[in-house]
């Protein structure tokens, strides 16, 4: 059996996760509280942090090299396009979302907010939750700018670039952090991904001390 | 004329400076100060940072997602190798470098020594200095043991992974901040990478007030 070391709110957790599931590849979950530097996870991997995916014999590390290893293998139903420039395109996006997205809000918020807490590292510092929240605010601006002109994120189709979005903003929607008023495209956007069956095993995650608001789980919210 | 808007001690830029060179396709250089975000570059890259490469007619970002789209479109010579198991391995140390290593050591020794002087953001914190000088030997001794079992950092061909390690390396030999003493292996890999027509732009670099020492250029240092 295939074995993904997770947290539950890690954003890059989830995006394996969705594209394990959306390619019907199964998989047992282990929270993995990656902080606590066990030693035999650092074994694991030795960049100390989640996901790790045990694939096979294989133990697989780095989100973005694994989403592209089973889209290799397992190319159906596709989650890459096939033209370089659309593939460029939800490439960038990806980037977009786990580097200038997570640095900007989801570390400044949840990392605030959520981790801060679980780590034992003290009390959120105001200034970052203050910054996250504003930037925030322009990343869904972003996003609407783009889904005004594309069913998907990157085009046509739902790819990665979805799921690297869905991923972080599943995460800030755990602790309330994203204003659904501010978009209608992004909320429908967020709806339709929210209500695929892959989407599933994340609306039913709980942190304890944590628990999330009722419209966090609704398909309709 | 493609042209690439780059800054020459940015790794992230000379990745793409590598892979453009290694696959022959002529480029002009284009220097960005991209730190005061002048607007005419902020409308050619709303993520404000380098590099930004114009294609043909189209502007390419992230240099993740270009890399890979100049490897489809220009598959020789190969910059990725063919099966699943090695494309992963490469994509796995791409990500090690340009955020574990970037992370831990570049933005902490290039970023206190150089960028926060350049973008006259006051006197390097040497607690930053110190923990990259630290963190530089743990990955040049995790280099050493890849490169103990194989000939290049991902397996036995040059790939993505040699040239994101050799883009934040050169820019840390530029301030001397590398200690080539410490492995053999890891000092013949990069005469090896370094002596490739590829680097001969990188090495041709010079910010002023930075003039970087006599071995930075000198093939057999």
């Amino acid at each position: 059996m295939n074995r993904l070391y997770h947290y539950p709110l890690s954003p890059f957790s989830r995006k394996v996760r969705l594209t394990l599931a959306e390619k019907k590849l199964e998989v047992e979950l282990v929270e993995e509280r990656y902080w606590e530097k066990d030693p035999e996870f650092l074994r694991r991997n030795p960049a100390g942090r989640v996901p790790i995916l045990k694939y096979g014999n294989r133990l697989l590390a780095e989100s973005n090299a694994i989403c592209e290893y089973l889209e290799e293998l397992h190319p159906t139903p596709p989650l890459l396009p096939r033209l370089p420039e659309e593939r460029y395109e939800v490439r960038r996006l990806v980037a977009w979302f786990d580097d200038k997205f997570h640095k900007e809000v989801t570390s400044k918020l949840l990392g605030e907010r959520v981790f801060r807490k679980v780590m034992a590292a003290g009390p959120p510092e105001s200034a970052n939750v203050k910054a996250g929240a504003r930037a925030i605010k322009e990343h869904l601006d972003y996003m609407a700018a783009l889904l005004d002109q594309r069913r998907w994120l990157a085009g046509n189709d739902m790819t990665l670039a979805d799921f690297a979005a869905a991923a972080h903003l599943s995460c800030l929607d755990y602790i309330s952090d994203v204003d659904w008023h501010r978009s209608e495209v992004v909320k429908d956007w967020y709806a339709k991904i929210k209500s695929r069956p892959a989407f599933r095993s994340l609306l039913a995650d709980q942190i304890p001390s944590f628990l999330p608001p009722p419209h966090y789980a609704d398909l309709d919210f």
